[in-house]
């Protein structure tokens, strides 16, 4: 079983109440306290040989336990608040190494002027544990849900896919300031951000909507990275699948009704100058996911990872 | 170095912002997102052979990661609202006691109206870790914190405190309903669950208050488990000592003007009849912790923990 099988078995005996608007199954969960706003709130867990490797710098480790969190608040269009920092830490551990996962996560919240407002260490008999929860807000009218993309909608990812293993998942900005431009000049159908892969969030996208997307191969946009590695290595993923299935890219995935396509892209190039914004493909009536490229169409298969077949 | 010092090397360089209105060092978080009331914003984790041991049945350990939240939620006087659970797993897990874990949090979360509004799951190298991040609300002048308790005021503890770690520290029962009695009914000066055991919750509220206290030593409530202990084990703990240093009791410390004594426990004893409340002591000007029995008067030395000297 794996974990989206357990969650499966899991959310329909999970207690609700009326102050949750959305609960599991989105990027962040959105709850009514009486506000005028919503609240947003969000936890994320980093682990030792999983996230990250003993060897990885412990700076960009707590920055990069902040930096997801604050990807899922982007992918909200929501405005992140405070945090609170869960530290579980070996039996031995050296205090310096506590000092520079706070240094990261210190950096990285000054940055969007998120408060720390408190957390705990705890003693832990595996490696580091850093599990961050935050709150953020976000007008009613603006919150970006995976539900919501219509057939025709265009589809639209920012920044350039694959290969973020190579360094980008340490040191990815997360986009905060994009995602609020967004919804201040736009109508955003849906949204999330892409940390499984483009296929597999775009799968929750169009699940979620209850749609399909069709997707233009020439048009997704890839890193340098994902092309350099399969020049490098010859075993390694071809470049369009890199950026259609590798994990941990942390840009915004978004739909918008198509007459508003020009005046975005118009727009944004102005705006945010320094980071790409590409229109892949459109929003379908017919469910599935499907990659249109010279040769014709292909239908993507599974969450993530791809099996092409021939039309 | 111990936690309380690595949390005095961290606290300085953590950030702050305006919504922060009271951050590391209390119960809870207390965050103004602009709504009517403060929200209360709280993480803990349970660890797998330091909260629990591997022969703890899962649906307690699931119930205590929660309630242990809770607990947080009613020091503050606060509602409690949704959470979202964070669970580490061994790569190698039963998926019944995942159900497990759940169907203890599920429950408690149904009792006390929590939402449990998503999370996460992760593989943890180490042994299980649930890591419970909790929201709830309190109204701006109701809010108890640590800080506040003035001389003269009278001392009261919720409940028989010691020898939790024989079961109730499982199985208790967060103060919930009590605290928001007290505030709806009395002002509380000052407010802390016990966690680290009288003692220590005291000294807690004794320094953010810049106050001392004296303690009357036959008012303290002892638990029938650590009187027994002692009965049964000459070496275990002097009951009186366990009450006052023994950790995990989770009930209600806290302190009220003088002249509410009376009516406090007159209105207790009719609205909780079966909570204890015991007026245990004073706050004093004088710094520093006293307790007072036949003998006279002994200061209380450390965090949580005694040496008895004679006056």
């Amino acid at each position: 079983m794996n974990e989206r099988e357990l969650i499966a078995r899991l959310l329909p005996a999970l207690p609700g109440n009326d102050s949750v608007v959305v609960g599991a199954g989105d990027d962040c969960a959105v709850i009514d306290l009486g506000g005028p706003e919503y609240v947003l709130f969000k936890t994320d867990a980093v682990v030792e040989n999983i996230h990250f490797t003993p060897a990885t710098p412990l700076e960009r480790v707590g920055r990069k336990a902040l930096a997801r969190c604050l990807s899922d608040i982007a992918a909200m269009a929501g405005k992140p608040t405070a945090a609170l920092i869960t530290l579980a830490l070996p039996p031995k551990f050296d205090v310096r190494d506590v000092e520079r996962i706070y240094a990261g996560l210190n950096n990285l919240a000054s940055e969007y002027g998120v408060a720390i407002a408190g957390g705990e260490t705890t003693t832990s008999p595996g490696g580091i544990l850093i599990s961050v929860a935050l709150l953020g807000t976000v007008e009613k009218d603006k919150c970006a849900l995976r539900a919501g993309g219509k057939a025709g909608d265009a589809v639209f990812v920012t920044g350039r896919l694959g290969g973020s293993l190579q360094g980008k998942h340490l040191d990815f900005e997360p986009r905060i300031r994009e995602a609020r431009w967004l919804v201040e000049h736009f109508r955003i159908t849906s949204m999330i951000d892409v940390s499984d892969g483009l296929a597999g969030d775009l799968r929750h996208i169009l699940k979620a909507s209850r749609v399909g997307a069709e997707l233009l191969s020439s048009a997704i946009p890839i890193s340098r990275e994902a092309k350099l590695s399969k020049r490098a290595e010859s075993s390694a993923k071809p470049p369009l699948l890199a950026a259609l299935t590798d994990g941990e890219d942390f840009e915004l995935l978004f739909t918008v009704p198509p007459k508003s396509a020009v005046a975005l892209l118009d727009g944004w190039g102005r705006q945010f100058p320094r980071v790409p914004l590409s229109c892949i493909g459109k929003i379908t009536a017919d469910p599935g996911l499907r990659l249109r490229d010279k040769q014709g169409i292909r239908t993507l298969e599974l969450h993530g990872y791809t099996h092409f077949q021939k039309p």
